[in-house]
């Protein structure tokens, strides 16, 4: 059996279907789209690629299913789901999801048209696994799809460690031995055993204070925003959006440096649009907290007016409400599998604890803040809180 | 200057005070006492001593005083407290502190006496250094006290890196980097900058964490339980409190087992009782919540009289109403010290997490485990859960 | 002071020029090139790039410089030039470097010109910097020159340690502390504190291990070649060499696939060439072994030609003899500053391991593999050994 | 299957007969033997213990058998031996052997009796183990008694990382789970598959690092002088030497301190004695580095003579000549089984650096040294080297 080394897992071994799975281009590409996208401005060390977090979801699958006893072909295709789950990334993974959904209509997890189009097909066949059935397994369903995909996949467990260790934070540190093997399933949900409220609540907590250090550190929710925008303009400016979506992280910045050449070299070179306005979800009117992609860009030309810039000098940046997907975990206590939300006090601290981590922001180049922090009242009725 | 190398911290460099009372017999003591006793038993790696501990909370102390820009007279007193500040510590540590604590009246951290007749007196004299302000410090006092014992002192963050460390869990893992460049003094308290909330959670997370999974595992406490029950005895056969109080872990184990044969046995080769009973704190009547050292002892030999067993083999175990120092640690929010359990969500769910993993045990050699659980009914009302 | 995490050295702090230099595009671009280019085809966790092994020497300088007690004007010239060391790398760094020095003469450590016509330049002059003190520092000129680029400079400190970290091997690990803490100047050589043989024969015995299992395997060497081989013909197509060396990764990947699409594509998705030949040093004829540049492609088009294959599709790699640059690190043995491989009986062992390791290898695409084979023995006398 | 957190290995999953043995006192009396003994003395972190090392040999016993795919009552006699491997161990392991094996002729990998008498012997009666079986593999004997004592075993992989890992150093690195990937028998040996001769070399390398740096630290001799001297002294002073080799470390510091009283204080305070002489292998006469324990003993005395002290204050501490067992591991080269030093180039100069490594010492108390020094020059023609 083929292995390889990996700097979070030590040594991963894969069977023959994932050996040669590895060598298609639908997952060579995945070498050339960092897992981290625009984080790796914050955190310099991390910029390792969805290639090699693939390896490892592959590697945590294997796990819990020798952990759960399930063999022969549902654990071949679980493997190969967990190695292909990301090939539905477009270049920058999560920062282009929306653009590519807002123009196609597909969300990354689904792959069933990659997986029949490309040269993963023949590999697939070669080796008897049917692409639907992994492809549905890439989207959650059904009993095994919940390892792949759900509150306790094993997708999760492996991007907080590995988050963790390359950029240096030591915040993500969960027990992802122990979680895989105190897997079970009852009644066809995939639940934690007996005893382990406080492994599933860790899961929580590495996630929370991840949020916080890492994935929604500002930088990068800026250089985000910039991508995002310079995704919209490279796309209407004529790219095709099946050709944007399997760019892989190079072609997208040399293609934003020749089409979209002003923000392209900003985020090239790091030279990033600075906060005009930073609020928190109290001082945000609920209108604003609404306002869907149509309305963020209709804001960002009223706020571009009043302050006199250019409207591709204002970004407007409004996330969606928190969620908590981890808290409907199931773990079981006393016998009974209840929702992690129902079995631990700390899940609402930590849901209050995000809804104060949300922030609402306003970007502009350096010259144009103040200008930009003004219209931002006066169109919005938010106030610029000092960074 | 000196180095010594540390599996936590790598060099720690000591200056020449350090350097000298690290040869006296006080410090050196505290290699023959574990830093976690009883929890080796759950944690095999989990034998680091509070030698190192002392070392690494020296090291902390350092970095903390340069970041403060602390130097001179005041550095070298608080680096002295740091590094003498466990030299109260009787054998197995926390373990028998309220056993010397009932015999002495003295805390753990009244080092006073101490320093003043024991070989590190010519030390701290020879280098300028006051007993009296060193003793001090350790008790926490004054501006500078705070930084020894506190909600943000140093110690905390040391142990709970080595502790994580040598365990193998997880969970300690703290940027105790940033918590000590964080911190700033404001009107005299000991404060973390602005911007640091998530920061100042993640020290509270990892104490939860820890004690749910280290600190306060079952077989910790009942090995603890049987250890002090130990000391008490040895104390009552004619052992001297001072002599008891300055023997290490080697002295106390041989001293166990020739003067209270059976239980000292059973600690030595870990042949531990079991869990007769073990009820959450809703399942408690509160005046047995609220037993002290002789109500739990008139428990016992009320159970055994009921169980028919002899009273020794009877240990009840209430530990007090949890408590939560880390909340009060203080933290700049938008300009204003504000108390950590004000200024974040998090803390009225751990309050709850840990109000929710308050555990009475009751224990009894296996044999006995049935009747023991019976009585225990009977006698306090309290109903053994399967544990 | 600014400070960044860094998933090696944690947090390291910058000075102002270094917090300014920082933000240069000469500095940025660095964010761009991978340190280890074709190593991470085999440990897909090393993609970790020149930027951040930038800081990790900057942090290593600083902390040398302290140290060695020096400070002031000329330690801010050494720190500027630890930050700065590799901004004349070409894309993939060493994998372009020979096709540079071929078409320009410069080497990567010229770094004059880039420093005196980029970004860089005006944020020396601002800080009061020389840019040609700078540039001479980086060429390892001088007594401080040494701590930059010579036997026992910081450079190869952090890249031992930091391509360990990243590719999971745990053969790169050194006690960069301890070799930082026990420089000194004898006569203006850099050398090690009398008792250190030994840490300097482990910075020996890294670097051999390293070589071995990680910067010399087969797998990057054939990537390398292919590289090489392409940039040459993207050269060859009109690419200015100016312009070749001042692209990142990014750019070379994307111009390769449009303009030497074969072996772009190749590269891209880690098809690679397959070993026709793979001969250890006493196998091949010395006249071979002393192959310059356009004698292996003149052997390239023998070899193709008596194979009945197109020229491209055969590659030579013939490297040079190994050589040992820390051998020649200085430590200081009862008194006297001796070589290292005076002092320590082991490097003589290391450098037969080197000789032993060294192997001449002949690529093809798969399909070509065996006729690759029989006619690099008809021409060039060696025989194909079973990889 | 019951699972134990290790710092080193993760979870190590015990077999039945494995969870039960865990039990025994014969084991359990592990917990209090330090695997590094004297070594703490310098690493403060290094105070782990056999019975966590134990846990890990089992576990790389358990892989390595996987690996093989030996299964069934072999393999299950493989784990029991390597669990038990260290239960011959005196007090302070290695440091008390030598006195052990004189007094008893026994060493310490002789377990048969052991497991005969204690309460090991009716658990491994209840698993149907033969003890005979388990203790010819404990010492090395067999095909399979190769993984457990041999120069590719388990035990020294598993010591080598944990012991680097708690004192610090980071030269123990090994990559062990290609090591024990890679085992394979030919004609009955233990090998490693073809592509391992820098594997091989590896383990020499850490062995190497180790033994300079940690092993053979010149504070851990003097202590272990010491201790062997005073560990004579209470065997002549009445102690049974069966009662003896069956004390754990804190039995013998007491005993040491009650009836050895100013070596047991010096030992347990870490107050040391100094090196009076430190003398290279070509400064000592070939009669000196060939003295047997009575030789020693007698030159102690002369030299105590000449120097006018106590004979009691005179440490000679001959090593003897340096042994390499890692050097006759075998490695497959070309499809031939070869002993690591004819397939290496290396092991020559490891030995030679292991030669050049070897120091004969002569210690006593601080204020003694100038003359014993002087002394052991007269009496043996060696002379005090400065250290």
């Amino acid at each position: 059996m083929k292995a390889i080394k990996d700097s979070v897992h030590d040594y991963i071994t894969l069977d023959p279907a994932a050996a040669d799975l590895l060598d298609t281009d639908a997952v060579q590409r995945l070498r050339h789209i960092k897992q981290l996208s625009t984080v790796r401005l914050v955190y310099p060390s991390a910029s390792h690629t969805r290639f090699e977090h693939s390896l490892g979801v592959y590697h945590l699958a294997s796990r819990a299913l020798d952990s759960l006893g399930i063999e022969g072909d549902r654990a071949r295709h679980v493997r190969a789901a967990a190695l292909l789950h990301d090939v539905g990334h477009g270049p920058y993974g999560h920062q282009t999801e929306t653009v590519i959904e807002r123009h196609t209509g597909q969300h990354h997890d689904e792959v069933g048209d990659l997986l029949g189009r490309t040269d993963a097909a023949d590999v697939l066949e070669f080796h008897d696994l049917d692409p639907d059935r992994v492809a549905a397994l890439v989207r959650g369903e059904g009993e095994l799809g919940q390892l792949v995909s759900g509150e306790l996949d094993v997708d999760r467990m492996d991007y907080l460690v590995r988050d963790a260790h390359h950029t240096g934070v030591p915040y993500g540190t969960i027990d992802h031995e122990r979680l895989v093997r105190e897997l079970r399933y009852s009644d066809g949900r995939l639940v934690l055993e007996e005893g382990n409220v406080r492994t599933a609540e860790s899961l929580l907590l590495a996630r929370a204070l991840m949020d916080a250090t890492v994935y929604r550190h500002h930088v990068s929710r800026i250089a985000g925003a910039m991508l995002e925008r310079a995704s919209e303009r490279l796309i209407a400016s004529g790219i095709d959006v099946g050709t944007f979506r399997r760019m892989a992280d190079h072609d997208l910045l040399v293609a934003l440096r020749e089409d979209v050449p002003e923000l392209g070299r900003r985020i090239e070179y790091r030279d990033l649009y600075k906060r005009a306005v930073w609020a928190e979800l109290g001082d945000v009117p609920a209108d604003v907290v609404e306002l869907d992609h149509a309305g963020e860009r209709a804001a960002e030309r009223d706020i571009a007016d009043v302050a006199g810039v250019d409207d591709r000098d204002v970004l407007v940046d409004v996330p969606g409400r928190p969620t908590f997907t981890e808290a409907a975990s199931r773990v079981v206590v006393n016998g009974v599998p209840q929702r992690l939300e129902d079995a631990s006090e700390l899940v609402s601290g930590l849901r209050a604890a995000q809804r104060a981590g949300w922030r609402m922001g306003v970007y502009a180049p350096e010259e144009h803040v103040d200008e930009v922090a003004a219209a931002t009242e006066a169109v919005l009725g938010v106030r610029a809180v000092a960074p």
